[in-house]
């Protein structure tokens, strides 16, 4: 597990439009209406010791989003998609890395915006790793808050499809600001538990693993742990979770691609069960890590790309 | 009223980071949060024949907005945000336009996406005027949709900040194009009329207008059209405007920036009143461009600040 803090996109490298350039060089015309809209789609990938984790279900993933929201135009199919990540990690040379592919609507030919007549944007960027929470926070455990903010209802836009229209998760990161943590999960209008900015939350209660199953992204860590707890005997499953539910769990965690399996140890200053990472917790953690060994989940970066 | 369809930007003028450019060289980093989580805010403001319409009531709405955000590192006072949309329109010459003042998060120091780290950015842009419908539907009015989508409640985001967060209007818009209409309204969870995307809406009923109260941003057209009703004797209110209101209303308009008063003829191809714009709908259009020349709702453009 490699968690160093970059300054931000440091050594980073960028595809757009055709061209490799270094991250911070990588802008979008103000016009594109993954901008003026969020009209976009995104999947977040990760590389550990030069292999990336679950290609093929991100690749389905990101398919699925691009075609869900019709970017038709986008230029792009899977092996040429994933050249392009080959290229930007060969251009780094990371090991150890984060990956973005991002598809935006693109820039309409007149001011009324109509969405049909944009010709679709693929941007990706290669990254060094990071995680969600800090590495003492990794180790011993985060302080989440419950935020008032709701979470965008399925019924305004599909949390299925990942996207940057987060202006809720905005406004519950500042309520966690006030509170003095940096976390926040937000509910939805019945006071169930939904998601955090970039994570799904499981909560273990009397054995069981329970996970939000509606108005939540897809998580494919999400998915990792459902699958990883069959091994363990660890009944999981994806439901309702209500917030009262969660606040007497005896075990939380995270998952996210930036950072995999990652522990909560209390939750409005409360502790989760005696305030430090359970045992599940951490058994999943090192069955997650282990798996990153695994060459049916993983497959491996090619590095020789930087000429294409 | 000037509604030419430019080339989208053709001609336009842009303002970032200090330096003037072409409107297609204006591109924001893909690191800035604006882009990544839609933390912003913008507002729209339109000159006729060289004058700024309600340009102090635009710039306190957008102060306003700035201060909900907490972007208290934005770098720029009314004074000089002025002098920069002096600038844009000095550039580009136009005597009709169409500005956007848009402030973003800006980039934070890590990946770990603190908000706090952020230098707040702004951004501007003069183009040519443009209305959200047609000159055909400005003249006859347009046909909208009630979408199935529903808008992002404000539990969530607040939408009297005005933002780009607009997967719900997205969504919308996709059908509206599958029913033959350009422009969807967006109802809340139950039943009452919220807004368009980029617009406010007024039924007209037994002769008295309402326009929804909540979950709409709080437009200056919207304004303007409430005080003209005085002048015209015609009770407008902002209160709760039911699906069924609406669809039964004697007459409906849109407002907006981009194009003041725009009648609609047709609700989900049934006609609004006789299908035709009505006669309150025509006379507060006739009071509303008729105010731009009324020198205590406008405000000369300085063109001489090219040389700023």
């Amino acid at each position: 597990m490699n968690d160093q803090d970059h300054s931000y996109g440091a050594e980073g490298i960028g595809y757009m439009d055709g061209e490799y350039m270094g991250f911070s060089d990588l802008r979008i015309p103000v016009t594109d209406l993954g901008f003026q809209l969020a009209d976009m789609c995104y999947d977040a990938i990760h590389v550990t010791d030069g292999r990336y984790f679950r290609l093929d279900d991100h690749m389905d993933r990101f398919e699925a989003f691009i075609a869900e929201r019709g970017y038709d135009s986008l230029g792009h199919d899977r092996e040429t998609m994933i050249r392009v990540m080959d290229g930007c990690m060969a251009r780094t040379g990371f090991r150890d890395a984060f990956l973005m592919l991002v598809a935006t609507r693109g820039v309409p030919t007149s001011a009324k915006k109509d969405l049909r007549t944009c010709r679709n944007r693929l941007i990706v960027w290669a990254m060094g790793y990071h995680t969600v929470v800090t590495d003492e926070e990794l180790e011993n455990g985060c302080n989440i808050i419950v935020a008032d903010t709701i979470r965008i209802p399925e019924q305004a836009v599909d949390p299925s499809i990942k996207n940057f229209g987060r202006l809720d998760f905005v406004r519950a990161m500042s309520e966690a600001y006030e509170k003095g943590s940096q976390y926040a999960v937000l509910l939805d209008g019945d006071g169930l538990v939904t998601e955090g900015r970039g994570w799904n939350i499981f909560a273990l209660t009397e054995g069981r693993l329970i996970s939000p199953e509606k108005g939540v992204l897809e998580g494919i860590t999400r998915r990792t742990v459902l699958e990883l707890s069959e091994q363990l005997n660890v009944e999981a499953t994806l439901g309702k979770l209500h917030v009262d539910a969660l606040r007497g769990a005896d075990e939380a965690f995270l998952t996210s691609t930036a950072g995999g399996i990652m522990p909560v140890r209390a939750i409005d200053d409360k502790p989760v069960g005696d305030g430090a990472p359970g045992p599940v917790t951490k058994r999943l953690t090192t069955l997650y890590w282990d798996l990153h060994k695994n060459p049916d989940y993983t497959t491996a970066v090619d590095y020789g790309a930087a000429d294409a």
